[in-house]
């Protein structure tokens, strides 16, 4: 066993290629083994076990500083300095996260979750480093995949004028979290085709130094490429060329499925958790669409690089054929697009998930909302109970998408609300819309709901109370049920209940009716209060006699949090809720 | 006279090449007349003159569509498509925006002024186009400089795969604002000195079919190479080389300040207002920071290709050397990059434009705030008082920057306020730091300010008295002014005024303190008030029994506004806001 004694990069200088091929294999047992149990990024890691112990072997982390892009394929680094136990021991499986983490670690710079941002950090680091004349090696990380967003574009022009030490690593394993798409891709080919010597060399394009190695799954290969480049005086591009799921079968073979992979069987790469019966948001958006598809020749799906996001598997991605893009992890360029395609008669609809359309703000507002192009953009998965990785946290899409003018944002609270929201906002040519896709489970109302949303802002009055009224918004407007069967249990106050539907106006007549027979006001959104749904509400009524108490989280990064935790922490709980309803200043007056 | 005659592009398609050459020099006359009194972007059109006429010569527009990046270039191609008039005649110049506007033309597809977002947009035409099984050219122009946005390249990529007709006119002027910076600009002049024939190809290694064309202010020559690529069947680069400014002498020579040029003689080129003896902020920036940086050498200035908001011309760039970098049009890479030496014992310093800013939401979430940085940013122009096109306002960072966790974003009200906050965000290794730098002109407060930032939130009581509170952020602090000045005046109402200097964050203590004596508390802010700084105050009061009356603007794109306008529409003068206090429900209470 060599993984044991392996405490800090200096182990695994000591060992001899034939002991780090040994030590390979461990690598995959345990990872195999922590993944199968646990889940988590598979091929990204199986991939570069080598290359990961190639950097370590031949440069010096952490004063050499190695910046890996998403961080997901660091689980091997995170092995190899000082965190082995947290992937040998099952009972300390949590205490490292997915993701590249200072605080775990000297060997780790940043926190990085998002794509293509690893050559743009690094080269930071390289101007600090040069500012206060120091000398150590600084490298890049970065996966084919992770080369179709902007900011890695942006970040590689610049670094070929820093001029000094720098080197990037492209881990070319030809996928993306699915198959790529660009017509970067054909070059990348072409040179592994030509073993790096093609003429046409899109990083000599762009006026970076260039190597090629074509077994970047050979320790002894990556270690003699390393060790050219180390300490060199200008940036360069090492390029190599990997397997992705190197060393299991299945994820060899699917790649796409074992990208990121829920707890599954070692032997039969079964998922241990079937899935299969029950419905989700994706399965019904990419059902409904490909049904609509074959009607309407204009509607065209778009993903940035997660089609399953949104339901589009494989079978259903051929299926949709030129009706269904990927344009790479690149959501600039998608919420563009979709606004392009709207202006030229299509009907564009791009799903993506809340954490990453935070990457296309301006083109939100510039390219989408200022030219009001009737473009449907789906997100998903925007709520507390989502991802809870801090890098992926799905709870300030409010905030970012509802100030912008234009923009009608839509929160349903149920699979048929959803739908019929959907096909509106599909129908409709006069705004561009985004729908806040319920989260996480499949919800049905069983209730009638209205088909057409042109009148904007317009609340939906579930049930006419008085003294209280509750306005919850998407998915919590469950949690606003609870709220007035407690109400009503502890206090009698038979309180109204509101479905807002639009996060992106507020229904000042309604709000205006309730002053007659309410004296409290209480907004429930599942997301960040700083800048969201009810904020506006407590402005509308901020100087009025009208109490209003906003509920949602509190403007802060939380790392793998427990959501019931988070829910309490920000009292988001019914209990908690009418307790505060009952502290309120003017409560006894509220329950005469 | 040619010009006078031509209504439409079917009349330029009359003209013979000699007559199509006495079009260009008529042209140049009138954008010399035009600009020279009226000011506006003069390089980028006198450069596109030819181009713009060859386009409209072999294009059938506006079956064929035309996008132009950024479409500051534009000039041309509204005098070619029935908008001559706002060209020839000075008092009707201002009957056409400075950008491209579908609601002033057919021959417009989009409303454009953010950089390398053309071909994305473009791209989106031709996806639409081919589901509706149409076939007309679809033409992005996009300038050399804008080709530095990720956006552009995330859309470059994806053309290559779109796989049906698109022609992307590369205008390379040989340079962006300032000089262009980046290492894709070595190719783009290998291209140029090989006559495009150099095998290293940047547009062929992102998997796209090119076209060079040496002569880019020839009609002939151009109209030759757009004939030949009309109806092409997949996507084509035709990279154009022209000189920006071609035919005045100045603008040739000093590109840089003719990229966009105020009023000015056309016999010596000088500006016909004198600023020099007026201080701005840009000025005060680059001279504090050029001291700074001699005395530690660990501070770097960036731009993101706009070197000038914050002052540093071209001599100041020479004299701070390497801690200065100017990364292009690049705001994503700017930020990152700032997080990235911020990490390695740098002191990066970020000036941009307040509609810039936003290009880059993800990374200041991501790449800066999650890992807590210490960089700093100067956000410039954030002001309803500033640019007043609909693609370039500046007054959305607050909602945009200030829910953001970790950051830490200020607010000074003058020139000494701004710099004792510069001087302390640079000092200070504890947060990232934005600074809205006031706008727009220097205000001296003559008040000692406080040196020292690091107890968060805490908010400056500059006049206390009782029953009303205002709290003016920022630039409007001066209105506050005006407001307790008037209450005073008109109601004997003796009003607190408080300076809140920070915009992320409630001073809950002292908001608490003012209900002893207060009922009412007025917030200002230069801005949008959804998601903004009042909104938060007017949660913080929600359940109590203070009254809270935000200001600022509401959520709605302008363009071309009249600032006092605009004010008055918002109630954002001193008199309506003592008229709306006297009118609120509690007033006369207040007043006892």
């Amino acid at each position: 066993m060599y993984l044991e004694n392996i405490y800090s990069p200096a182990d695994v200088k000591k060992l001899s290629f034939g002991e780090l091929n040994e030590l390979s294999c461990e690598i995959r047992t345990f990872l195999l083994q922590k993944l199968s149990k646990h889940g988590g990024h598979f091929g990204p890691n199986f991939g570069m076990v080598e290359a990961t112990i190639a950097l370590h072997y031949v440069f010096d982390s952490p004063n050499d500083k190695i910046v890996f892009d998403v961080s997901h394929q660091s689980y091997v680094h995170k092995m190899l300095t000082g965190r082995k136990d947290a992937f040998i021991y099952p009972n300390r499986y949590d205490e490292v996260s997915g993701y590249s983490e200072p605080q775990e670690s000297e060997h780790d710079f940043f926190v990085i979750g998002h794509t293509s941002t690893s050559v743009s950090l690094a080269s930071g680091l390289a101007k600090g480093r040069d500012l206060n004349g120091e000398n150590e090696n600084i490298i890049a990380v970065i996966g084919d995949g992770s080369l179709s967003g902007g900011e890695a574009f942006e970040a590689l022009d610049y670094v070929a004028e820093l001029g000094t030490n720098m080197i990037i690593i492209i881990n070319d394993n030809q996928m993306s979290i699915a198959e790529n798409h660009g017509g970067l891709y054909r070059n990348l080919q072409e040179l592994r085709e030509s073993n790096g010597k093609c003429e046409c060399n899109f990083f000599r394009a762009m006026g970076l130094d260039y190597m090629y190695v074509a077994e970047g799954n050979n320790v002894e290969t990556l270690v003699k490429a390393f060790s050219a480049v180390k300490d060199i005086s200008h940036p360069i591009v090492v390029h190599i060329n990997t397997l992705k799921g190197k060393g299991y079968k299945p994820a060899e073979k699917d790649k796409e499925a074992y990208h990121w992979r829920a707890p599954f069987n070692t032997e039969t790469g079964k998922l241990k958790e079937d899935y299969g019966d029950v419905e989700d948001y994706a399965d019904i958006t990419a059902r409904y669409l490909l049904e609509k598809m074959q009607e309407d020749r204009r509607i065209v799906g778009i993903t940035s690089g997660t089609p399953t996001v949104m339901g589009f598997t494989l079978d259903r991605r051929q299926k949709a054929g030129k009706q269904f893009v990927d344009v790479g992890i690149a959501e600039e360029h998608a919420v563009a697009l979709a606004s392009g395609i709207a202006a030229n008669g299509g009907k564009p609809v791009y799903g993506v998930y809340s954490t990453f359309i935070q990457r296309a703000y301006d083109q939100l507002s510039q390219d989408l909302c200022i030219n009001n192009n009737p473009a449907v953009l789906l997100i998903f998965w925007g709520s507390l109970s989502s991802m809870n990785d801090v890098t992926h946290l799905c709870f300030f899409d409010i905030p970012l998408i509802s100030n912008i003018p234009n923009m009608v944002y839509l929160a349903p609270t149920c699979k048929e609300e959803y739908l019929a929201m959907l096909e509106w906002s599909i129908r409709q040519n006069e705004h561009p819309v985004a729908i806040r896709v319920p989260a996480m489970e499949v919800i049905f109302c069983n209730e009638p709901v209205d088909t057409d949303y042109s009148e904007l802002n317009r609340y939906k009055v579930v049930h006419r109370g008085s003294k209280v009224a509750v306005v919850a918004l998407g998915s919590f407007f469950g949690l606003g049920q609870s709220v007035i069967s407690l109400l009503k249990e502890k206090t009698g106050i038979d309180a109204t209940l509101i479905n807002p539907r639009y996060i992106t106006g507020v229904d000042n007549e309604l709000m205006d009716r309730l002053k007659t027979d309410h004296q409290l006001v209480i907004t429930l959104e599942d997301g960040v209060l700083d800048g969201g749904f009810g904020e506006k509400i407590a402005r509308h009524y901020a100087a009025t006699d009208m109490k209003v108490l906003n509920y949602g989280a509190s403007k802060k990064f939380v790392d793998r949090y427990d959501v019931q935790e988070l829910l309490r922490a920000n009292r988001l709980t019914d209990e908690q809720i009418v307790e505060d309803i009952r502290k309120i200043g003017n409560f006894a007056q509220i329950v005469q």
